[in-house]
């Protein structure tokens, strides 16, 4: 079966594959966007065209995850590393030694960043049992007097999720990069959650924050602008020129999101999607064996290991040649990892699980 | 006279115009690049296509700018602004003050975000003149302990251009935002040499640093790697996910200027474009007043002013009209700002002209 424009399924942890229609309206507009006679690439940050792109970016946004009016939303640049620094930086020192929940490569990176910063408490961490778990919310020890609690809903690397919102009360500040817009949120439960863009939003180069007012309000006085999310957002995002491309692209995703049925649409779509994988792993007879515990397993990252090292390089040659690209896994967790973004096709799945079988059977 | 695919003269002060062909290179491969089966945009940054897309960035920058091999060229988030910032977090204690050189708004606000971080020494300041002037390097009073000396080649606002590179040796530090690529460079005289993309390279979302092994070197122990260039050096641009497809139109764009003829031949047409509108400026009897004085006329910003505001709005609204776009100038000097980077074509600037020249005789 050919994908259009001989497309290859791109199984990549992010960037990673963008829905076809947003491609072609990119396309589409690249000579001449809507008449304003040049790209979008081209357009001042200042001028109308622009403006309104980054006003619908922000509202279709708003309106799919239902963000509330008291939640400002910024479109940064820096990638999720540096705004796990950024975090740090404006907050850290607000309150008492904030909380670092780990269940994974980025929480650990994160907390890393920021105890070049100050002071932190790591109240929970996954790292001895190799990241295969996550906490349930009313089991942590929360401090209320912690200028935050940190998190990170989903870790690509060793496919652990948070299946739910908090369920406890506290300033949670969530990384939710790699599982934004792929299930249904209560944003009134989270301070602050940003989110890289190059997994379910749009291209690498743009960062999307979602704080609320009164975490705006915590900003230290004369802060570095750039590092300053009241600057930011008493400027709309526009304090300098931002990354209009990437701004754009997100947009036309939000959209397409929007188009598809919403959230709630992409997420029914991505337990299928992952269940079709997890199913081909769990029926393997233990040929294949699952990194996550089963009640933690991401919708977004299926990872996996092969019996030897030998199998698992030949499983990633002989999928690439069957077009199933970029299948594998990190080197911290070795294996194979399947990396499923709200615009990954279930055709790319299903591929997947019938290469699996088929590879089993004659290993 | 028609553009290719109806555009417009696009005279932005960046984001701005690109060459035609590199947008239709950037169109062409936007559903299936090269054969990888996925746009650049959905690549994975570790994979053999994208680094092969930073790696020949790098050295075709490189080459331009003839830059030697104690140097390393870094791509990085965050805008000029947060260089400006991240480069006095990182230097500014690295000896005495530094000092600062302002000739326009850009260098004037790289030195407020600096300040907040520790004192400096602003030893030439255009302030008290409008914006007018530039000194000559060797007026100046450097120090040789100073952590490094600050300037900006080009103001974009009040079209304010250094008309060589440092005739005295010192630490440079140089944000050459909106002229780089546009002259030849001695890459030697700088420590330092920055440059937001969206002027003369691709779209607004990377930073080119040019920066000495030495510079690297002495960046302190411990910073937030993301604020480290040599953390980031050491990881060649990718310690964290970079702006792949921003780069990469960057990477289009340098081959279109080696296709020109390189850095000579496009300062050879920047002179000559430049000069046909400060020929009508010139030639206007004084109804068009150039803003910048004569000896540090910019070729990228030509900014001028009409004898009132009324003629100002009629010359904005008439020009737009006239598909000349983006020409009203920033509201800290008033008047037109005609921005004529590289991509900029010919054609745009005699047609400005002969505009100028229609509209001053009817006025």
């Amino acid at each position: 079966m050919s994908q259009p424009y001989d497309r290859v399924f791109n199984f990549s942890a992010g960037p990673c594959t963008l829905p076809v229609e947003v491609l072609e309206e990119a396309r589409d507009g690249m000579m001449n966007y809507k008449g304003s006679g040049m790209s979008v690439m081209e357009m001042s940050h200042r001028s109308a065209s622009f403006e309104a792109i980054l006003a619908e970016a922000e509202a279709d946004l708003r309106k799919l995850l239902n963000v509330p009016d008291n939640y400002k939303i910024l479109f940064q640049q820096g990638g999720a590393s540096m705004h796990a620094s950024i975090i740090a930086m404006q907050y850290m020192k607000q309150g008492d030694m904030p909380q670092y929940i780990t269940t994974g490569t980025w929480g650990q990176k994160s907390m890393e960043y920021a105890k070049l910063l100050g002071d932190l408490d790591e109240i929970y961490s996954g790292k001895a049992d190799k990241y295969r778990c996550a906490p349930e919310f009313d089991s942590l020890k929360l401090n209320p007097k912690a200028a935050y609690h940190y998190y990170t809903s989903n870790e690509t690397i060793q496919g652990v999720q948070f299946q739910t919102d908090p369920t406890v009360d506290g300033t949670w500040v969530c990384d939710m990069s790699s599982d934004i817009l792929a299930r249904v949120l209560d944003v009134n439960k989270y301070g602050i959650i940003y989110a890289g863009a190059q997994k379910n939003q749009g291209p690498a180069g743009v960062v999307t924050v979602i704080v609320r007012d009164d975490m705006l309000a915590r900003v230290p006085e004369n802060m570095t602008p750039m590092f300053d999310y009241r600057a930011q957002a008493e400027n709309d995002s526009m304090f300098n020129t931002p990354p209009c491309w990437t701004i754009y692209m997100c947009g036309l995703v939000y959209k397409w999101v929007e188009r598809q049925g919403g959230v709630a649409e992409m997420n029914r779509r991505n337990k299928e999607k992952a269940g079709i994988i997890y199913k081909a792993i769990d029926e393997s007879g233990g040929f294949y064996k699952g990194h996550a515990a089963k009640e933690v397993r991401s919708i977004m990252n299926v990872s996996f290991t092969l019996p030897d090292e030998e199998l698992t390089k030949k499983f990633v040659k002989e999928s690439e040649a069957a077009k199933l690209d970029g299948l594998k896994g990190h080197r911290s967790v070795g294996g194979i990892r399947a990396s499923i973004y709200n615009a990954f096709p279930k055709e790319g799945c299903e591929a997947l699980a019938s290469f699996m079988r088929d590879f089993a059977a004659r290993s």
